[in-house]
């Protein structure tokens, strides 16, 4: 057992939840998110991210900031593992997702959210065997403008680091 | 990376999506379809298909069409799997669902949904180690009949094909 | 294939549901109660169940029933683990949830579900891969109190058992 993570709650704080409304918006936002990745799309998927938005990985020295810093660094990302010829799917789940402050850095948004949730990453080489590539968990802000739901700060933290 | 499967998205048309009252629906229907069939029971199984329901992968030359095809098949595959002792369990999840016509062939349902999702096959053999069998995206047209949900039709790409 | 096993479901049973709303609170104390017990907080994750909870287990041949019991038995389970330095992921989806009765056991509670789901867990060691350690079926009654569920009776089963 590695030291609490990121991933350990307060057992006191989890009483405060989000409506079944924005839960199964937020369950969909990541659906689909993922699906862009996985299909390749690196400037669509961080569409997703706010235009100022953090992604941070414990594995990386410094996070990548702004949304188009996080295309350029994950379209170098994909291109390698096209090279590869290997198809990953990110699957990301068992989400707990919070209310949180709707301003930030000046702004206001319709509505924030604050969520801790698992992630895994599965990995087929082309011809090959399917598997387990990955696991980490995740701390994500979310904020909402109108129907549109964006990350404004991610953070990844890979197990076994 | 594989080139754009049926996971990839249009970026642009993610707007559209169904209510917390639906999404729940469905994923409780896929959740109770799939334990059907992880225990073996393939004709139940083949009843969360409409009588006309195709099911389509992209490693088989034809689809399987109408709910009794649907059940031979899997009859004859869960047979073979029965021999070999082993035990799948099909997970199903990333589920993005959107509003779809619900007029279809002529037929008027109450409601109809068009999903993308991932979905993986674990594999337990007797006595053995688990392992990850599989990794697929899928697309489905669902309908509803009341309180039931169908599938009306499923394409299920394998990954690394 | 095994033999009908817990996650079996009647097929002609499967009408009675859950409202979104009680849905979403189920996965979200699934998800809480998981990254409890994956961050080492064998008693906050006891918390989880109802005083005289009973936690069974077809690889035990007895349950741990009450929450001392169940927090003690954990607590050996994870410092085992710890001294392994393995990060272990317990992952529970595919849930489908319906009602059941409110009282029990000379009890009444705001609301009763039965849950019948998957559950895998991963492993990660330290500087290691990560894999799938173990796939399993589970049955849960959950009984609400206010806003907090609880765990009144679990049942999981092993595959490949």
């Amino acid at each position: 057992m590695t030291p609490a993570t990121t991933a350990a709650p307060d057992p006191a704080e989890a009483t405060a939840t989000v409506t079944a409304e924005t839960y199964a918006q937020v369950l969909q936002f990541y659906a689909h998110h993922m699906q862009l990745l996985d299909a390749g799309a690196a400037e669509e998927w961080a569409d997703g991210f706010t235009e100022d938005g953090v992604f941070a990985q414990n594995v990386k020295p410094e996070p990548w900031t702004g949304r188009t810093h996080i295309a350029t660094s994950m379209r170098r990302g994909l291109a390698r593992l096209a090279e590869r010829g290997v198809q990953r799917r990110h699957w990301l789940s068992m989400v707990v997702a919070e209310p949180a402050p709707a301003d930030a850095a000046g702004e206001t948004y319709d509505e924030a959210v604050r969520t801790r949730y698992y992630a895994v990453v599965f990995e087929t080489p082309r011809g090959g065997q399917a598997s387990v590539y990955l696991s980490t968990t995740g701390e994500d802000l979310l904020v909402r403008r109108g129907a549109q739901w964006f990350i404004r700060h991610r953070l990844i933290s890979h197990d076994g680091v």
